[in-house]
């Protein structure tokens, strides 16, 4: 039976600020990706989304960020490889020590937004991530881009690596995604994005932007929930999934 | 051989802002009390801090506070015991997992500032504070002020306790703290705090502000390094302790 | 023609939060507080909450705050008079720029959450503020709880006062708030709510939780548009006002 | 007589964190950069420093950043240019605020760190920038570094400019500072710093990293003082502009 992890950034509230459908999501979702603190989430969300996850046996990983909470982790920064190592440690340090905590176990590290971005292009960040995630626990998975940076980082450093694609987004024929701000790059219709990603699952390709078949290789997918459109979306895929005999399941 | 634990707060620099004399203090202390980033600290800083304890074998502990740097945790803020308890479990946590990839291991938990003296006070506070070093881990000691309900939580969580000293300070007939706002409470003449400590440590006993001999338990001395004058006082505390043949040793 | 003054709290969104139904209630109150940055807010929600005022014709009022983005504000904190009256300084400042800036003029300054509380019980915090505000603008009107230190401060300090009412709060025979921690604190029934508004305003008196007629003077009254259910409270206040020819208008 | 500006960044601690020598650095200079509490600096500090340059008629600037006090506003990083005008808008504003109240009058806005690094070479940063300054106040000057976009802006946006140079730092042929990685960026020799500056100054020139005689006008030379050796090298090209009767005297 052919199998595909469903992720999704959860635990992104803060203090009195909601946001998010955490709780809806979770059914439909086999691996969380929980905010650490620094661009979202605070201690006490972070155990509360937890406990969410192991509720509802939802595979609980970490989603470290720039400190940038005004700009919820999405800015570019430049920050040295030093300082970015230490604060992917600290946070997932963090994450872990609360996962466990509470009985559960942690399995990935997703870096957020631009971290993320950045990471994708830059070896070097995403060597620094890399050798921070394996010095906080060797057995944790790296959940990054399928064909960026990220994943040579992971090879590099001896960590395994989930390959993550969008289901929403256009590719070009090198297999990296297209930059939102061109033409065609987020596809809206939920027939052909459910279509794209059965075609990522079972065949490990998709049709590039130019027309071309591209290899693709899919991990996991992420699903977005921060609005009822993402999240109306975000159940079609996985009913389609399922409709096809796939079976949505963590990373382990 | 009588033995005594000499502490001192450690990493409270914070980015571009450097605070205290860690690197001189490492030579005459036994455990650390590393910020973990909520009222100072910051990720690298910590690395660095815990690198420079195992360094000098000094044993490291977690030194948990309020989230208020501007404040350096030095002010009361009315927190609920849920988001106590979050807050201590993710500063220990972030601590723990950093201090064990770079070899070490976590020895103990002293909370900062206004935590401290809150929770030196208020038995709810200091049970939040115990429960969540225990969720981290069971193992790890809890530090605090002696004669306070930080000792009761700790017995009550069944969390060990290291009754916390003050050299330079005065105690009232009750074994506890004269306020730093009375008359007395601050002991300056160096070669006085030399031997009420030595008094502490061999017979466990300490002159009230009234003129009593008051019992008081003492695990470990705090030590102050964030001025030239402090730190004077503790090379005299340390080597007037080393000539009377106490053995200074990290609490385990 | 009787007039009265509706305020709210608004521009509280922060980053990439929204919170609050700012622009449904604009249409229904005549004068803003806007969140200065401490609390909640950031500078580009200011700048487009002062716009949306602008557009409204309402009011605009600084809403300063302790510097507790987690606890939104609404935490106690122990801090001094100097620190309290520089921040309430910075923020007013702010935000007066920001709103000169833009065409506006600030009319008036409300301090957010635990400012507000702990200087409607402690004159020596109600000095610091008053004092702050007359720094920055003598014209300014400080806008607090009727019945408390805060108006005693602002004539300590020659500022106008406008005593602030809540329309769903009951009130104890001394005309002072009664804490929501105890019974019948908070009234319900939106049909009575409005009754004790149309006593407020025009005969300017309320039934006590006790049952007595007390003066309570009222020269704005707080409505709140953070859910819809506070939302529709405030258009059937608004309402009822109308209906009753009693004018609704800033305080200037 | 010739004048010229010596400018400084000052008011840059933080709670409990001391950076620069202030104090003594007040009566070397002529106009002094505030911090406003993005990088650093908090409302306590900025009163106290606003003081200083009061009482030692040292003209006032405001200093804004990017919000990024772990990184002390020196990381690049990836704003837009509505979210650059509103928080330039909000930090001039307070500062600008602030200073009234204790009876001075701000005179110039010069960025910091990171922001006045992008900006010099990005237009549409200097113009958001000089935007945001004239929307505060038309008649504050905007101080930038020669030969950059800042210049640009500000006549764009009908604004003063101060040319600033830097004493110790060479520049190349086009007039522009050659990048600190650069072999030769920084001159050490303290005579030599002293030469250039009165050449700068009095014929409005500089000998280029390449040997050649560039023209570099010269309205303020930024002076550090946040070591001791960079505080004594102030003192020098103070007292050799003194010895060469050039009056030191704000923009205004």
């Amino acid at each position: 039976m052919i199998r595909i992890d469903l992720n999704s950034d959860l635990g992104e509230s803060f203090g009195n600020y909601k946001i998010g459908m955490d709780e809806q999501l979770m059914k439909y979702i086999s691996s969380a990706n929980i905010a650490c603190g620094f661009h979202a989430g605070d201690p006490m969300i972070m155990e509360k989304t937890i406990g969410l996850a192991l509720d509802h046996d939802v595979a609980i990983g970490a989603h470290p960020a720039y400190p940038d909470l005004v700009g919820f982790g999405r800015r570019n920064m430049k920050v040295s490889v030093e300082e970015l190592k230490a604060m992917v440690k600290y946070q997932v340090a963090a994450l872990k020590g609360m996962t466990e905590s509470l009985g559960g176990k942690l399995q990935h590290v997703k870096p957020h937004g631009a971290m993320y971005n950045q990471a994708a292009a830059d070896l070097n960040l995403a060597l620094a991530i890399a050798e921070g995630i394996k010095e906080i626990d060797t057995k944790l998975i790296f959940m990054g881009l399928a064909n960026s940076y990220m994943h040579t980082a992971a090879e590099h450093a001896g960590l395994l690596f989930a390959s993550e694609v969008f289901a929403d987004r256009a590719y070009n024929k090198l297999g990296k995604l297209v930059s939102r701000s061109e033409e065609g790059a987020v596809i809206h219709d939920p027939k052909v994005v459910c279509e794209r990603v059965l075609r990522m699952v079972k065949e490990g390709k998709v049709i590039s932007i130019e027309g071309a078949e591209v290899a693709l290789n899919a991990d996991t997918i992420c699903i977005h929930g921060d609005n009822p459109a993402a999240f109306d979306l975000a159940v079609k895929i996985y009913e389609s999934l399922h409709e096809n005999k796939i079976q949505i399941k963590a990373l382990r």
